[in-house]
């Protein structure tokens, strides 16, 4: 009973999601949905990634989803972009951005005057793996601080992504951290994914990614 | 309807819990929850933790909550104490344990001989705070490396929580974090949390701990 109703929902939410694909690639749209762990720094690598894909012409609109506060969408609001935000309080405090939270978000955006639209999805690195929010590609954030054995204990999340940007590089030298280690039991999980190293502190390896996006959105 | 269905989810849960706590109660055995985003270092604490009481003859058992692998519940086992592990990929891959999963497991102890049981709970900050598992006490280790603004973000994980463990105290010269900063936002959630800084590398802090959990179990 209870399987039921859980595979109604998915059910439900893969149909729009469909949807949702149909009309963003009409206006030739792009949706990239970044979701990782909470403090992964998915909005800090946001902050610094956007000034760069904003510098070459591309118009850029953020869904911003948090079970409350606005405080990741009031950081950036102040990149002159146009930000939604979904406060999944209202929804019952969901853990996750699905495709019916994800369909009246994107009412807010112009979407012939957006080229790319990113999804800052709910801190949490089960949940929102499990709910296709309509978006063209997903990635993962995963800090150096978090441990190599991640992929391996939460494997659906790296297997839906087709990005994976370890964060935090930075904090190397301080971390008995194997980031060879990690990238490995990336490619485990799912061999096909792309690995970005970068640090929203240092901005390095942003400029790399930058260059990887605007390809996705030509 | 789908608000019933989870209402009533929540209903069996809590009343399942109830029972827990009697029966853990008649056998004087204390069950502490402890949870966290993946990779705040719960495996690790324990692991440093767990001697500190073995050698003031607390009896102790692990129950550990992944979603699939052993990792963790094979780390643990080292330290010679029963380990039952949970994966919840057999639940559906759920993201959080409830007293449904936790019931069983308790059964894999000889209660009478146990004064303490820690359950290591799945990696995510947001769902497992809405079950209750039947502990006696809860605690949320954060690090230092998610930022300062997580209990204003996840308030229901603080606000469930008798303990919060502020771990990855070590990497502080390395970071731009204020650790002042989120015992404020910890205790403008929950002003009666009791707010242990730690750390798993080093050790720091954790005597501390060990008193209070002594503490807690007479």
């Amino acid at each position: 009973m209870k399987v039921q109703v859980v595979r109604k929902v998915l059910e439900v939410n893969d149909r729009l999601a469909d949807e949702i694909r149909e009309t963003t690639a009409s206006r030739n749209t792009v949706v990239i949905n970044v979701m990782s762990s909470p403090g992964s720094g998915k909005t800090s690598l946001l902050e610094r990634l956007i000034p760069r894909l904003l510098a070459n012409d591309v118009k850029i609109g953020v869904i911003e989803g948090d079970i409350t506060t606005t405080r990741d969408a009031d950081r950036l609001a102040q990149l002159n972009i146009p930000v939604s935000q979904i406060n999944t309080d209202v929804f019952g405090g969901d853990c996750h951005l699905g495709s019916e939270a994800i369909r009246p978000a994107l009412d807010h955006f112009d979407l012939k005057k957006m080229d790319l639209i990113f999804i800052e999805n709910v801190g949490n690195l089960v949940c929102p793996a499990e709910f296709d929010t309509g978006a063209n590609f997903n990635a993962v954030v995963i800090s150096t601080t978090e441990g190599e054995d991640k992929p391996l204990k939460y494997p659906l999340m790296f297997r839906t992504c087709q990005l994976a940007l370890i964060n935090k590089i930075d904090l190397l030298p301080y971390l008995e951290f194997d980031v060879e280690q990690l990238e490995q039991n990336i490619h485990t999980i799912n061999p096909d994914i792309d690995i970005f190293q970068v640090s929203a502190r240092t901005d390095e390896g942003l400029d790399v990614l930058a260059v990887r996006l605007l390809r996705m959105l030509s």
